[in-house]
């Protein structure tokens, strides 16, 4: 029997991380822990036992108990501050969300003396900015930070590997690529863009134009439930220690994916550029390779851009008339 | 007119600082501030007006606060939580003493908009452990931290890179590598190994065996004036988002020290290994290269190892009579 413990509960990848583990019979229990309360439904999972619990990661004590309490043989560590944009705005903010909390959760594990593998989730923002030549990225390939949430993901796997190595926890670490869905919040370039186009479509933006930052930059891009489907391979089969990219392997820049979202939509726009979404340092192009993840998980991705993107249209189309609004879940 | 901020005010380096400040005849304003009072006199100085305020860095409203106040045109970031050791045994506190408070100083300054150089001082520990043939390290060669402490040292490095490059901050970075000399707390090692070596000489401690971790390992000692001269050279002449080694050049076993010290002391004695002071995982060998620094900013060292070894054992040799303690100076 699986006990998982879900950190980052609230969020939008959560959330497909229950349904993939509901889908694949997976029979386990499950304690979400978040600051904020999930905002979709999760108790017609016919496999799971989920439970939600209110805790500030920050919170050690707190968080400590709450572990004590459920005793995971898993934990999957999703919690995070994780838009770069508002790492630049708020740095402090940013590394107490990523680097502290995630420290805590170690240090818990640690104190209690679980046996229990951890996923720590990171990001493909690690790499910073490199030459075109190395692409696509390699998992041994430099690690060059240029933003303060990047900083903050590199402390957070070096610290991982300090954790393994020192203190002879289990610990496997991802470097997730951006990755995008349905449920995902609009402070993301990609659920802004859709919600944008389809108010616009809609004729519920008046203003006919798309605002938008640097869409010169190339993103690897993948379906959130090809994501949690290799988180799970890897919380299950990863080897300690290790980290493993997670992406599709494909770039594609953001005036393509407007160009795929306005073909889906049937419609032309105007694009303005608003210098306050242009970021102070930016990676240009970001691409991963996922051999390893292919060889080693015998994971593939499933689902198209294109269908991704369907998708996303849909639930944008549909929340706008308010009906995918259920509230916050905290049974 | 220099107006200089220090932090970490009350630890050893600062002291030597201040000599090195007056000693050059530098006349500056200095608003020195740490958590504890230091334990040294400073009102003598003849060439620097100096001001100690009572701040923990971790409060960033009075951090900011002071910064705005005294509106330094250099800021020297001293303050650390510097055991590799303690890191260990507590990794949040030492991640919060040493990336959390570089934060809220960078934010501060960052808020403040202060036309200000700040010197970030890192630490060798950040190389990790390499192998021997890369030695001696230089500035170039890839960050390996195997310690939580030397975790949040890279992080304070790359952070200082974005504070430069996304805001355009003036920062120059350094790695300092082991530093020794007079005032040093015995939880470092070779004031642990001389103050314990004086004592067994006087016939003060009754149990003659010298207590150790793991003496095979190899370091770079740099006398603490040394270092102090790198400082500020780096502070005036640095360039800004440069990293510079700071260190001798020179390896050296804890082994090699223990007998230069018993020479010096004219003794034999039995070590004994103390395995809580052996730890997780640890750099075999550190030795620096300190080419950069020579090239660039004129620098040599001056002062030897058996040199420096001699003022130490003269320093605790009086200390344990009780003339060294002058007690807290919070004027």
């Amino acid at each position: 029997m699986y006990k998982i413990l879900v950190t980052g509960f609230s969020g939008f990848v959560s959330k497909h991380l229950l349904d993939h583990l509901d889908g694949r019979g997976m029979k386990s229990e499950v304690l979400g822990i978040d600051l904020n309360c999930p905002e979709y439904p999760y108790d017609h999972l016919e496999q799971l036992a989920v439970k939600f619990e209110k805790v500030d990661l920050l919170n050690f004590v707190k968080l400590r108990n709450a572990i004590h309490y459920f005793q995971p043989n898993h934990i999957i560590h999703l919690a995070s501050y994780s838009s770069v944009g508002l790492s630049w705005k708020n740095p402090s903010l940013s590394f107490k969300n990523n680097m502290n909390i995630f420290l805590n959760l170690m240090e818990a594990v640690r104190e209690l003396n679980l046996k229990c593998r951890v996923l720590s989730v990171g990001s493909s923002e690690e790499y910073g900015n490199v030459n075109e030549d190395k692409l696509p990225l390699g998992e041994e390939c430099p690690l060059d930070p240029v933003s303060p949430y990047a900083v903050a993901r590199v402390a957070q796997e070096q610290l991982s590997k300090v954790y393994c190595d020192g203190y002879g926890l289990d610990v496997v670490m991802t470097r997730s690529f951006n990755h995008i869905g349905v449920g995902q919040k609009e402070i993301f370039v990609i659920a802004s863009f859709v919600k944008q186009l389809v108010e616009i479509k809609k004729g519920i933006k008046k203003e006919r134009k798309l605002v938008v930052g640097d869409i010169s930059i190339v993103r690897d891009f993948l379906d959130v439930r090809d994501v949690v489907d290799a988180y799970l391979r890897l919380l299950i089969h990863g080897e300690k220690g290790q980290v493993y990219n997670v992406c599709s392997g494909e770039g594609v820049s953001l005036r393509e994916v407007i160009d795929i979202i306005c073909g889906i939509l049937g419609m032309r726009v105007e694009i303005e550029v608003d210098p306050s979404r242009v970021r102070p340092s930016d990676n240009k192009v970001i691409v991963g390779s996922n051999e390893k993840l292919k060889r080693t998980m015998g994971w593939n991705p499933k689902i198209s851009l294109e269908e991704s993107l369907k998708d996303i249209i849909n639930y944008w189309s549909i929340a706008e008339t308010g009906s995918l609004e259920n509230g916050p879940h905290c049974a």
